[in-house]
């Protein structure tokens, strides 16, 4: 598999953990904020406090962004995976500060394609967990993968 | 409304367009793929045409990101906006390097919270165009605003 997944790799029920967190450092997710999602609670300690959150957190795309990172070195998709769409993406607890993230990635569906012969579409589930085990942010995405049997013929 | 919209400004049917546009730019859009997407398609040409793209594109979340953007600055929350969720998220044409983006918020849902009572929940969707009005992402999110009557007491 050293061209990475093919769409028979993911059945349904099989479980990929990334091999790796990802730790959230405050001047990165800071200056995201900044170029991508400037609310107070995204910006500053003191712009915080007076925000919905109360508390400096990260920027759900911040969070989204890392997590696609993680999934991205977790399930290397030969030729590159195509996002079809996200699902039921939630944010159930802030990301803060020198967090560290990991994500575990579970097929939930996988058929061929009626349309792309050649290629066949994942349902997955992206959990993304903070270093206390807590979810912190949970999604659903359809992914476009090539099928092996199509692409060694 | 000089600190921003409340959850009384958002009644179902309320669209708000974004004041301007964002050219994406080729070299951030790499680099954003650099650090949070290196799947082929996002960067380089060379990788992209091997890709199931067949052409360099942003990444999904890059668009996200800067949607994001476009949202912060056209609809200021008061005390900042928190996120619940997003569903739909989809991605129905590829953005390209050079496509300057826009965006179009809708009103879907509005109700104030059960759990407390001086915050409501939006439900908006937001849809990303480029410069020949074809719609890159649409989204539905669900925003935990602030109520001005609460805010007034």
């Amino acid at each position: 598999m050293t061209d990475g997944f093919y769409f028979e790799d993911m059945p349904v029920g099989r479980v990929l953990h990334s091999a790796r967190a990802i730790r959230i450092e405050r001047d990165r997710m800071i200056a995201f904020a900044e170029e991508f999602d400037p609310q107070p609670a995204h910006l500053s300690e003191e712009q915080a406090a007076a925000s919905q959150f109360g508390q400096l957190c990260a920027s759900g795309w911040f969070t989204g962004s890392v997590t696609m990172r993680l999934v991205a070195e977790t399930l290397v998709i030969a030729k590159g995976g195509m996002g079809i769409g996200v699902d039921n993406l939630r944010w159930p607890r802030p990301v803060l500060p020198g967090d560290t993230l990991r994500v575990t990635i579970e097929v939930l569906a996988a058929r061929p394609s009626r349309s792309q012969p050649s290629r066949g579409l994942v349902t997955m589930r992206t959990t993304t967990f903070n270093q206390h085990d807590q979810a912190v942010q949970e999604l659903t995405s359809i992914v476009m993968m090539p099928l092996r049997s199509a692409s060694q013929r």
